[in-house]
């Protein structure tokens, strides 16, 4: 099997993930794409610090060159974050060939053209799926899934800590003091949480997605930027009587010869998805002229779905590196990683029902109906009755707590042919997701 | 440049819409890939009907003969639907070594397995993003953005022309057959619904996810399948007061040792963003282990829309066969097809805003303000003025039409010096999408 060396810059919370990450499906991977991804070097300030992986110390060290002259690494992860010395340490693994993964937003927002020159020069690539919206696979969609399109505008919600604020302003009615102390306690808001709040991480984003999408070169500063800083809960409640909600969104679009690129508070229609995209969630709305519209929405951040976004930048190279068989990776779906399991008949599986049932409106009728529910273990959660009107049939609603197919299937059987009742028993399945 | 031949199989629709993207996108798609992708042969039974693209005759033929057997086609896009001949045209042109791109669900989920089969044996692949939810990059997203996770369930509305009829009837309050004409007349409803409204093409679709999902031969025989046929009106208006939308899913998910694959309508709480995809338009929600919950909303139908998931797939083959410089895929962001824009500076954009005034309740208060914003071309769309208190400060809200950024900038710094404006305006920007 061949074989592909990883070399990983920056051990932190995301650098934890991705070890965990490779350590767990380590075998799930190498019999999918029959590749063997082996991490050879960890690279790290503080080797001694307690992680929350268990990894050999003899992998782990401290100095950047044993990852960056390695000539057996063709990949080096990079998740130190900042602009220095995460920047050199990326174009010194570039100018030795080697294939950059990076979630590091700010420095491809701000020295991206550098970077990818640097990338081509030295016929090697930069992925960077885990630099806008995590695991959302929003880089793949528009570079790949798009490819074909002209993408006419993005609207983003890219800033989980800010969107979790202007939620809990807008649900609680608390002010963005309390929501800010709120993110801070629940992990939601780092101890700087500054670039997150005064819009520059949503700004970081959308130039990456700007740039990829129009293909030309941006100035960050020329993107204008405003935070939620400012934002009271008294402009929150107006926004919900007018019919709006407001949202930090980050915005990209093309006008006649002109592109814009901003970040700001925007009132948002009630009625738009991204209106409800709620708490740390992120959501990119975009506008392409093959495929109209569309939405990719899922955890903005966090350890294991950024890890998820790294890894698969990795594979991609692997696969790439190794020119490993087509079908291989085209055959995922045949040979997966969980063996086979067995199809659940549909009276074996288990949901809540709503149901429907037309009876004449007597008083035994409902106690008649409960004991055949509860002789097949139906239980009732809640029970409508409306439109009382003696000797006809009037509509009794009912949901109920979780049932076995085959258990209602036979309660309504018996139930359809109770003398009371008038029409065929509606049920319908409920999911709470 | 390389040069990938192509032949296409199915002149209907969509095939069409290929051929359209192919013109439009060929100069954009070269400077992308540097590969040049030839439409060589196409073939239907009928070539003589007028189609609403100008395509070379020579190019046109019924024999099928002239596309799988061409030693110069590499890529081989069939697009005629259906089981046969469709699937003796794939296998003909996967034992001919060709790669194939295909659309057709129903085949993919009656006969998947023996096609990938095929192709593994002749070392080529079946691509089929446009299978499911058309433009919508779903298959890969699960394919790749996610190849390290493993997929606990998916929730997709991927029907489009059964979610239309179900969102009229919610919306408009008409019953199912009033909405399945408007459905027909609006041509979201083809001259054969029943595969779309008695469940059977969203069976199909999720056959095709949870293949790839769960790695494992899914018997199409074995998923339960229920359409939108017998949902009347009260159901989705009982649905409503109890807090639910009714939504046709199509479900697969692991309990255990179990997999649970179904189509039914469903109860879904009225919060949950599956519930607020509306019309036509489709949507999965996925759930995996790494990334946590996901969603990707779009068109799932429509011929640009399905051109382009077909495009995508035949710029994945052609980059796989010809080995292109691999950053020159990675590179798209920097060599766009459309030339260089001008960034627009933020003085220069028209928004609508929300304008919150702190004002001393007097009669000319309002009458100065509006003066002001007159003379900078603002014009008001609405007023809010509540709580009044004399000579104390209450807020005035306004909602405007389009402004330019510059002309709100000059009028409030004006309307900010008023004697009666007692604190700094608050101005947030209105996006209706």
């Amino acid at each position: 099997m061949k074989e592909i060396k990883i070399g990983l810059i920056g051990f932190g919370t995301i650098g934890c993930g991705v070890v965990k990450v490779l350590k767990k499906r380590t075998a799930s991977l190498e019999k999918k794409l029959g590749i063997k991804l082996s991490l050879k070097v960890i690279c790290d300030q503080d080797i001694t610090r307690k992680r929350d992986v268990v990894i050999g110390k003899s992998i782990l060290t401290t100095d950047i060159k044993k990852v960056i002259n390695d000539k057996e690494i063709q990949i080096v992860i990079e998740l130190v974050g900042g602009i220095h010395p995460a920047k050199e340490y990326i174009i010194a693994a570039l100018r030795n060939k080697k294939y950059v993964v990076t979630a590091n937003k700010a420095l491809l927002a701000t020295a991206g053209e550098e970077i990818f020159d640097v990338a081509a020069k030295n016929g090697v690539d930069v992925y960077f799926e885990a630099s806008v919206g995590s695991g959302i696979p929003i880089i793949r969609a528009l570079r790949e899934g798009l490819v074909s399109n002209q993408v006419e505008s993005i609207y983003g919600i890219v800033n989980g800590t800010s969107n979790y604020i202007l939620s809990e302003m807008s649900q609680r009615g608390c002010n963005f003091k309390t929501a800010l102390a709120q993110a801070r306690k629940k992990g939601y808001a780092e101890t700087d949480y500054s670039l997150d709040i005064n819009g520059q991480d949503s700004a970081h984003k959308i130039v990456i997605l700007a740039r990829m999408c129009f293909g030309q070169k941006i100035n960050f500063s020329e993107v204008y930027v405003e935070g939620i800083n400012n934002i009271s809960l008294s402009d929150i409640e107006y926004a919900a009587e007018l019919g709006f909600c407001i949202k930090l969104l980050a915005i990209t679009k093309v006008t006649g010869d002109n592109l814009q690129i901003r970040v700001h508070p925007t009132f948002l229609p009630k009625r738009h998805l991204l209106s409800n995209v709620d708490g740390v969630f992120n959501a990119i709305f975009v506008n392409a002229d093959l495929v109209g519209e569309m939405l990719l929405y899922g955890q903005g951040a966090g350890q294991m779905p950024t890890a998820s976004a790294v890894i698969s930048d990795v594979v991609t190279i692997a696969q790439k590196i190794t020119q490993a068989p087509l079908c291989s990776k085209q055959r995922l779906y045949v040979k997966g990683s969980s063996g086979p399991k067995k199809i659940q008949p549909i009276d074996e599986i288990k949901t809540r029902y709503y149901i429907r049932f037309s009876a004449v409106d007597k008083p035994a009728v409902l106690s008649q109906i409960s004991a055949i529910l509860g002789k097949e273990k139906i239980s009732i959660h809640s029970v409508i009755q409306k439109g009382r009107q003696q000797n006809q049939a009037v509509p009794i609603v009912m949901m109920t707590h979780e049932a076995r197919g085959k258990n209602l299937r036979k309660a309504l059987a018996k139930i359809d042919k109770l003398p009371a009742v008038k029409r065929k028993t509606v049920a319908i399945r409920v999911e709470r997701l």
